[in-house]
């Protein structure tokens, strides 16, 4: 429970997306939502061209107060001062290659970081049409660069951002082991019920005369494959059992 | 270059993203560019509420081609009778469970079953306030759910779509070890070369007497672990190699 609290604050509280030179509000909203989705809440903007606006605090829906909390400043050394790790957002073709990670390998880079004692990351997104400045670029510690068809890279900016912090948050979740396993509602039939099983449709077979017993091999071996992949659980071995049981009472009325 | 083909036009041609009862056109438009910038290009629209509409064709930007060519059915029978494994978007908490994978699961189960000969799969994604029916996912082989925030697991549609599409197109990159490593463009300096680089520098630092040779340890130990950390690459270490002959020139005058 300690643990899991940590990870979720860590999520919330050290971890801050920064968007820079933001053109359309709807845009900025859709990014909100996009990140209290995931866990986080902090947001900083800077220089955005139309905030605040109506817009954003519509597309944001029932994320508006990480908009009303969202940090507005005049460039990005100003967001960013207190950061000890910032990634960068590229389109990468840059003239001098800086450290390229993947958006997994970036949030991998983040949880090490927070483990390591880092407090603030930022990762940093630029403008829809231009990306990030050289310089901008140059502040950062890394680049992430999202694998998009070489045909048609152009993602959204607030897509970007659902895949950033879907992939942060995925591994904050990993490393806190808290990746949730789905329940089945019903204990897996034992191999004992799946043979019995397996034995009472071979008898309901033969009452009808659905194959030839000279020659049955392939058939009951198709039959017995498909239980034993379905990995069939108790209830329903149950319910086929109790369905064959009753047929077969029918048949011999 | 046949493997890489390949795996590009199983992307495109296999993969269907189906959009159940969508409300808004912006979403469908947004959907449209999400699943192109991934290499997906087959969208499958059921029963939309308000489609064509310039909307989704604006917020689709350069995936127009994706909406010109969406399939619109009346339901999700008819947009999936053709395929051999349909994965279904839930928010979980069935009566029922059904087999539930998370989004990285199900892209791998999607890459299994392309390569075990199945021709063609379907996501689908429902209703922007309800999710898909209880019928609906009932005609699904798996279930999917995006490990949102428990206290705010309100996605947007198309990002939803933008998550799924991206670790589809992961996954089958991954696969057919097509995910790009990122070059360097210079060699790293090999060992000889950087333990000259750390020589030069305690030479010059003795010459500014900048420590106490008496007792030289833990300085000269911080700076040899930066390089050694820093992984310093030839060129870099020829600029200070270079830069401190300068000063030591300068110095010497």
């Amino acid at each position: 429970m300690e643990e899991k609290k940590t990870a979720h604050q860590l999520l919330a509280d050290s971890i801050k997306f920064v968007l820079v030179g933001t053109t359309h509000p709807g845009n900025i909203g859709a990014s909100a939502r996009a990140i209290k989705t995931m866990g986080l809440s902090k947001l900083f903007l800077v220089n955005p061209k139309d905030f605040p606006n109506d817009v954003a605090f519509y597309r944001a829906k029932a994320a508006k107060d990480v908009l009303e909390q969202a940090e507005i400043h005049p460039d990005l050394f100003s967001a960013t001062k207190d950061c000890e790790l910032i990634i960068g957002t590229s389109a990468r073709n840059r003239k001098i290659p800086w450290p390229l990670v993947s958006p997994r390998e970036a949030s991998q880079e983040i949880v090490q970081a927070l483990q390591q004692g880092v407090n603030k990351v930022a990762v940093v997104f630029g403008r829809e049409d231009r990306g990030l400045t050289n310089e901008e670029l140059g502040m950062c510690n890394l680049h992430v660069h999202i694998p998009t068809n070489e045909e048609y890279s152009s993602l959204n900016l607030s897509q970007a951002v659902q895949i950033l912090s879907y992939e942060t948050r995925l591994a904050m979740l990993e490393h806190y082991d808290l990746v949730e396993k789905p329940e089945w509602d019903v204990e897996l039939a034992d191999n004992e019920q799946t043979e019995r099983l397996i034995t009472h449709l071979d008898e309901l077979m033969q009452e009808v005369n659905f194959y030839d017993t000279q020659n049955p091999r392939k058939l009951l071996t198709r039959v017995r494959r498909f239980f034993k992949r379905a990995r069939i659980d108790k209830m329903e071995a149950n319910i086929f059992r109790g369905l064959f049981s009753a047929v077969q009472k029918n048949l011999r009325k």
